[in-house]
């Protein structure tokens, strides 16, 4: 692996503050144009320009209301709401663009599949096949009481219900029509041989879908599966089902405990380890010299806002510090989110005392994930220690200002990644998204992945 | 009336055959390009070139399977089978044109409104107020089943449900986020005023919806609202929210007396009768001559796709004419959709013999709407006739070809209308749907219409 590409999606969402609570308000930054078309469109070209993997589009259908018990602080500081639907833009960046791929969060709680296929069908042919579906299972008890339930389900039945929507996407995608159904046969009239479009005939738990799905094959059929699963519960969904999977850790150590114990499950699954790529947030300050890096730095964290700081930390973690004196050392609730919030803090940087206002500043830059600060040399040894440590495929980067950080990027870490090897001078001749995973040619799920399951259902499969 | 403008807009589908079975495989028909975002691009180039007022996207969300009790036909044919989700391609043409509305047709019978109101909040942000909501009350029993409904329940219920989807999106677009609560001021980091924001606390039958709308006030707030009921349900459906209804009829004298009984339970609703405007459907084939017009007529006629059209027809209708002689004459089975096809071809024709044949050719080019057929003279002296004597706004123009169609009308019928007064030279200063309705600066839904109930709930609002 040592010498191999290094991979690199950006990472926004459609709505203005995202990783970074407060930048928005910095001058320079443009995240208050989410509502604006040609933010998304510009945004695409500036990416295909610098030769990124793809845009990564995170979502949640709901408010961060846990501090203070409101949604006060998020609604103010603008921390994840508003918020738009991620699918919608997705085509105006598809047209300005040939290479870019799309990674677009939907949750699978409260979709219907039969509707949810189609959708991704719709990206995958319009997109050419660049589009992969990130598969959230949501987790905001807001949006659950929001979309129908009394509160949240449990987690381990949200993930249920998640394996049975993809399962039945996979039978639309993979076993409904054959290659060879459609003709388009002019002289004869015919589009396509019903011989060869077949009802997938799924009675399941929660989704009953007789029918044949309404979309012909796609370029991909089945997007690219991302997941970022951290509970024993997720970790097996993305171990079963992530072509790529996305996580945040505070150094490589854990992440590489993390990645290890993803690829040991995946190979349990029956699949190739290694063809799960693994992806982790990091967010770059650079600048010609590390001084200047470091000056720019400091006075990003100047912007930081400690409500909207908090706000998110609190809708993440479950953890409501605003009752805390803002230099009070913490003292931690016990839950899983806490315990993960907390092994964060301590290993991003065990020396520190923890205290809101810390944890403001840390959550300031790049929310939960590594702020990687310096020159291109500097950031790009960071950026090779963690893909070569924590065994991984590349980046999600996050920005402090956008589209700041994304142009900053591309002037300084590119070509001296480039210089190095690791990053392409231009993209090859993958037209798909999975293509990037898997090398050229590769547009359909590998036969270890659970999707071929159903494509080998289909009359005159090959395998 | 006499002198105003018509308005047009073009009629689509996110499918191949539409309105014109088994004309996609004559020379020179696009619609195998629905796939292809270039398609969609070139064509609101196109119909913005032309100046059409929008472009109308129909959809279904399942097949026509009552023709033979199977869905081999459609398939075969193409037969809006395959078929996409109609909101996905709509940003790339937003970003391609500055004028162009988009009318978008999504079901009430299966979307959660919290998130079904967020989609359209960012259709409108990102066409900057370009974007209408076609409602539709599926009516397929092969999309009830598919979607989690063991059958197809009833039509009333049906429209009880579209009736609560919709009061809650009006909510949610309304009277959740005040005008003055973005604030977006940069020096204190205040995006938004949490006192202005407001949750909107829905309990219904079908819903509970306690929180905020996730979308900050677009343009228009609520989309335009489209519906085409035709059943006493539906008419009551829409004359209560449409603020553009949408029919067909085959002959004048049968729209005006649904026109006026539309505009006249509107009146019984406290709506302004006359700011329900009513569009139907057209087909226009059109050449320098009359002789020439009826000669390409009859070629396109040549190519009608007998078991797509009756496919078409048995989806609609629920009558399957499969297993009759294509010569026989038709007894009809006594249903309301039977009725109102009946209705359809006695009144269209009353001295022609109706034979499954026959329908096979009514249907054939423009599926049960009227088609115009003649010189520029000819075509807008019955588009002349039709706007004065059913009293209606404007036309939904199918393709018997795409693009063909609709370039045939700019190069014939536009110049021809706009000699009569009756088209635009150019586009007004209007930037949304919903001016194109109430004129310019009428961004908003109108005081008399059901969605304003909310926004009266508004603290600060005007009425």
């Amino acid at each position: 692996m040592a010498t191999s590409r290094i991979q690199f999606n950006a990472f926004d969402m459609s709505c203005i503050m995202h990783q970074s609570p407060g930048l928005w308000a910095r001058p320079g930054d443009q995240s208050v144009r989410y509502k604006d078309l040609d933010y998304w469109v510009d945004l695409a070209k500036t990416l295909e320009a610098a030769k990124f993997d793809g845009l990564f589009i995170a979502d949640v259908l709901g408010v961060y209301d846990t501090y203070q018990g409101s949604h006060d602080a998020s609604v103010r500081r603008a921390m994840q709401v508003p918020v738009h639907d991620p699918t919608i833009q997705i085509s105006a960046m598809a047209a300005a663009t040939e290479k870019l791929g799309f990674g677009v969060t939907v949750s699978a709680t409260y979709e219907q599949p039969y509707a949810l296929a189609r959708r991704f069908s719709t990206l995958d042919h319009l997109t050419k096949g660049r589009v992969a579906w990130n598969i959230v299972t949501s987790y905001l008890d807001g949006a659950a009481r929001n979309l129908g339930l009394e509160r949240q389900i449990s987690q381990d039945e949200r993930y249920e219900i998640a394996e049975e929507v993809v399962d039945v996407c996979y039978q639309l995608w993979e076993s409904s029509w054959q290659d060879d159904a459609v003709v388009a046969d002019r002289e004869n009239q015919v589009y396509a041989d019903p011989s060869k479009v077949h009802e997938i005939g799924h009675k399941g738990t929660y989704f009953t879908v007789p029918g044949i799905h309404l979309s012909e094959p796609s370029p991909q059929r089945t997007p690219v599966i991302w997941q970022a699963g951290t509970s024993p519960r997720g970790r097996a969904f993305a171990a079963r089902h992530a072509e790529a999977v996305f996580t945040v850790a505070p150094t490589t150590t854990t992440l590489r405990t993390y990645v290890d114990d993803i690829r040991r499950i995946a190979g349990e699954e029956g699949r190739d380890p290694r063809s799960v790529k693994i992806f982790t947030e990091i967010t770059i300050v650079t600048a010609a010299t590390d001084r200047e890096a470091h000056d720019e730095y400091q006075e990003m964290l100047s912007w930081t806002d400690y409500e909207g700081a908090l706000a998110f930390y609190a809708g993440v973690t479950g953890i409501d510090l605003s009752q805390l004196d803002p230099h009070q050392p913490l003292e931690y609730v016990d839950t899983d989110s806490a315990r993960f919030a907390l092994e964060i803090f301590s290993k991003a940087d065990p020396d520190r005392t923890w205290t809101p206002d810390e944890v403001a500043k840390f959550v300031g830059i790049g929310a939960m994930g590594p702020v990687l600060v310096g020159s291109p040399q500097t950031v790009a040894d960071e950026l090779e220690r963690w893909i070569d440590d924590a065994d991984i495929d590349g980046f999600n980067l996050a920005y402090a200002v956008t589209p700041g950080t994304f142009e900053d990027f591309a002037e300084f870490i590119v070509p001296e990644l480039q210089r190095r090897g690791r990053y392409w001078n231009d993209y090859d001749e993958s037209t798909t998204v999975r293509e990037r995973l898997h090398g050229v040619g590769n547009k359909r799920v590998r036969d270890d992945h659970p999707a071929a399951v159903h494509r080998r259902r289909l009359p005159g499969a090959a395998s």
